[in-house]
């Protein structure tokens, strides 16, 4: 199958790239490079040292596999890099990462609010116009979070809601109640593409992914260039992967106020396999199937026990501090999201154990000496005057 | 009070100006003429004939009634503009028209979507945060459309449902099927406007408007030069409108489809009492109310019908054309929506009347020489390649 991969460069979509590629599709990445932009002028980086490019990458995958995959160094909100990817590739399949992804980035002031807004929403319409143009036929398997339904007070269902009310019954969008300006672009990318599928005859799968965690893949492994980022700064860390590496480095546990904050999450291994799922069972034309994408709920309280049981296994002192929090979320509320849809199409979950932390300590031991310590902590507070 | 009015060049932004400064209340309107350019690009005109720019109608206005309002002309997407008219006037409400409000003109191409997304998106972000940093005490009035709800087989209520699922309760925010590229423009500022007040302490009023009709309001008939515009064309022309335009000048009145489409409508005049009452009635810190402003649903035949009657009593003889929907949307459906909120606060509806329309007739036959008649029918389909 013909499968575009947009941010190709990122924790997930060079590691999406490289699983495709090595099941034998024909693979094309597209990345302007925001997230190490970025790192630049944040003055961070990733723990695991990746190569300079995707040109460097893709050479280093084909020297390890003999694999080739297409690189397009360019930005999606530029219609002529979107115009020529899809006219020249006419892609069955997209995969789209290709977002801003960072809530605090989001939050941090006007501009970062705006740009990370403009960039998800323009780049998302150029790609729903472009599979119009050029792949009508095309299946966008689109990455959203399981952030976009906030914390309602009722069971998160997977996209839609069927409602009864004063004697009448229809099944409509879940409402979303979203968190930060950078998760109000997802759900205007999701309120989008449903447009597109409902009136215009996309067919589109949209993942609600909870919190990924994990380093390695079965293609990461096989050579130390093929490694993928992890990100574990105040910006585009996520709670697991900064815990495990704070652990590592004898830093205190950062939780965030009471730690009763419940998400889902998911191992990288299980995301790649979502995204084979979605994308070997297409959407039919016109239907916008929304699928749940996490395998577990955990409070950050629960990470924190598990990595600190963890770290005593493998004779890390871990200790753990409540911060003060930086959002403005509940730190203790209901939280009961399903997640059945891609159970049902055969994932075979990898669930969260000691044994697979250790394994994330294991490689985060070897990369240790890179980390930027005085970015770990949170800067960018959701209610700035308060 | 201070009041700001964004899009204040406009049909309904220009009138609702001189209300407030009729009331004796310090006005300022700002509007980049995005409508007068859109009109001068596409050949089409108001059928009213308005003063040239701002700076003259806020002249005349002077002329008339003795009475100021400040104007500032330019982008509130520009970020130098919007910080300089919240720091300078220091707004204790801002009544928020500053939109590109064309359905069709959003689904003309993927410029024009995307324009109409950015525009819209980005400058109601940029009024969030002027009003935080410059005048965090102020009120939004943000005019949203009924149109965000689409045509759901339940009753719409005002802004929320409370919903009962699996054995629990939440209220949330009412799920969104919107009809265009512009509609979901209007559906994302929703969420992002909710997500300052529940986050950052904003305090909005959401006004989810019906259709508009009428020409006259006490502050036009005060002299010519304070006219209103009037669009009936393809692009920014509304139903009823178009249809007493069309009256006048012997054009049939041109039904989409089945004519069966159901929306909410109100007088002018009703609009600029809705808005009054929203800023009389501010908003708490960290609330956003939601009001349905409307005050009676008409399927688009049952306009049809009685714009034929009130000709048929003035001499008009009026025919009726079933043409080709332009739009996807579904033509006999269900439709009730909640409008008790702006009633409650005092509303006093001046309903739809065969005298009413045969008022309207007599101000359009005063400018019917001004007619384009080759740009009243639709030109843009919303799905292009069927």
């Amino acid at each position: 199958m013909r499968i575009i991969i947009l941010g190709g460069d990122g924790y997930l979509g060079w590691a999406t790239a490289m699983r495709f590629s090595n099941k034998g599709h024909e693979v094309h990445v597209v990345d302007n490079y925001l997230r190490r932009t970025a790192h630049q002028e944040a003055g961070t980086d990733s723990l695991t040292p990746i190569l300079a490019n995707l040109p460097e990458r893709t050479r280093a995958w084909k020297d390890v596999t003999g694999k080739e995959i297409g690189v397009t160094e360019g930005d999606l909100c530029d219609w002529t890099v979107t115009e020529q990817v899809f006219r020249d590739f006419q892609p069955e399949a997209v995969v789209h990462y290709g977002e801003m992804p960072s809530a605090p980035y989001s939050m941090k002031d006007r501009e970062h609010a705006v740009f990370t807004q403009t960039n998800n929403v323009v780049n998302t319409l150029n790609v729903i116009f472009a599979i119009e143009q050029f792949a009508p036929d095309a299946h966008l398997v689109k990455l959203g979070t399981m952030g976009e339904y906030g914390t309602p007070n009722i069971d998160i269902e997977e996209g839609y809601i069927t409602i009864e009310h004063k004697g009448r019954t229809d099944t409509l969008p879940f409402p979303k109640l979203p968190g930060s300006f950078y998760h109000l672009s997802k759900v205007h990318d999701s309120h989008n593409i449903h447009f597109a599928c409902r009136v215009r005859g996309l067919r589109a799968t949209d993942l609600n992914q909870g919190v990924v965690y994990g380093i390695e893949t079965e293609e990461t492994v096989l050579d130390e260039r093929l490694l993928t980022r992890f990100d574990y700064d105040d910006v585009f860390g996520t709670a697991l992967n900064r815990f495990c590496l704070q652990a590592v480095i004898g830093h205190p546990l950062t939780v965030y106020g009471k730690g009763g904050q419940t998400r889902g999450y998911l191992n990288i291994v299980d995301t790649l396999e979502c995204v084979e799922l979605a994308v070997a069972n297409p959407a039919d034309r016109g239907e916008m199937r929304v699928y749940n994408q996490f395998t577990e709920q955990f409070s950050v309280r629960q990470l924190a026990e598990i990595v600190q049981k963890a770290g005593a296994e493998v004779g890390l002192s871990v200790t753990v501090d409540s911060i003060e929090n930086p959002r403005v979320e509940l730190e203790e509320h209901y939280f009961n999201a399903q997640h059945t849809k891609l159970l049902d199409l055969g994932l075979q979950p990898d669930l969260l154990s000691e044994t697979l932390v250790e394994s994330m300590f294991a490689v985060i031991e070897r990369y240790k000496d890179r980390t930027i310590v005085d970015h770990i902590l949170p800067r960018d507070r959701w209610r700035p005057s308060a």
